[in-house]
């Protein structure tokens, strides 16, 4: 029983992931080492294939580093940019997209290729279980964050060559994902993308199917 | 203010990622319909590149079907296991991993990766995105069954070509993850891997760099 949670506790988990936010601008007070270790503990303790623990996490302070992300941040970001026109490009590059020298803290989270060895339980028919662990290990770690009150961004705009170049990570080594940490100005109430009307949350029921892809009901399916 | 988490709320964020686990082992009793909502709703909040969304969520109760994903997987587990000699594949062919059949409800996870057209906000440099957003929406899922107590297996010995077949998945999108969602028979309080002797948690200290890759400390990255 002692394994249950409790109504509060289940009501708290779904608050996180409720308000679990995309944060592009951020406070410049400092994140504290023992809630950066925590949130990062609650990484590592994310699912992964075969118990490979793929990820390590390049923590990222030094202004000058920082810079050479922003650097290729604008580089790619101008090349986005035109993909989208008229009224839309005009939205595009009114938002802000990254908060990449404000946050106190930015972390480089990569995912090693080789760990374990070249065979890894359950690894055998996919080999980008990896990179979904990796991914999972984000999640857990964004909305640790959350109920520290920490914003997390993920930079997506930059080039994987580009992050393996400036923190010198090798081959067999992805870096995944470039993460911007720290207390935000605010926490939307909504996406971001949403409140500024670049996107909407679909109806739920729209993604949903039963018994095979397509089928709205388990009749529908048969 | 009231955008804070109590500490009570903390500690249960905290507790549920730490508790999750991988479930093989379910009792038959059904998941109440309203609590499946309630797990998948939370996948649905997960973060994903421009808003894009691109999760479908096939719930499977047919015993038919399943049975089909069960020998994809069986087929799977017999090429998997020789990769493993000795005491090590003795120990392989122990485990139990898989509760398809068991499990009340199985998912099917998939990505499409066509969602919201060609141009997706973030997604210009990295196409694959879309498919660690897909990986987060599955760790929400994971930790919002855990407080409803409720065990998630991730099966990850299956083809995808298998999967598309089965459940009629067109070509542009992805069965990213296929998952056995019901009431465990326990939850262990460690990972059964660990536990049976597989593989063990890693110190995370060995996980951590500080500006650069390998580098221990910032004066280390110097």
């Amino acid at each position: 029983m002692s394994q249950d949670f409790s109504l509060d506790e289940r009501e708290a988990v779904y608050r996180a992931i409720e308000e679990r936010r995309d944060v592009r601008a951020f406070r410049s007070d400092p994140v504290p080492d023992t809630t950066l270790q925590r949130i990062l503990d609650a990484a590592h303790h994310a699912p992964s294939v075969g118990f490979m623990q793929p990820w390590n996490f390049i923590v990222v302070r030094n202004p000058a580093t920082k810079a050479r992300v922003q650097a290729a941040f604008r580089r790619e970001n101008e090349h986005a940019a035109e993909k989208f026109e008229g009224e839309r490009g005009r939205l595009y590059r009114s938002l802000k997209l990254e908060g990449i020298m404000e946050a106190p803290v930015n972390l480089c989270v990569t995912c090693d290729r080789t760990r374990s060895g070249p065979n890894v339980l359950g690894r055998n028919t996919v080999f980008d279980t990896d990179l979904y662990s990796t991914a999972c290990a984000i999640q857990n770690l964004w909305l640790a964050a959350r109920v520290e009150g920490i914003g997390v961004g993920w930079v997506s705009i930059i080039r994987n060559e580009d992050l393996r170049t400036i923190f010198e990570i090798p081959e067999h080594v992805l870096p995944l994902a470039y993460l911007c940490v720290g207390y935000p100005k605010e926490f939307l109430d909504e996406p971001e993308l949403q409140r500024k009307g670049w996107a909407e949350r679909l109806p739920i029921d729209e993604l949903l199917y039963q018994e095979r892809w397509g089928a709205r009901s388990a009749a529908d399916a048969a």
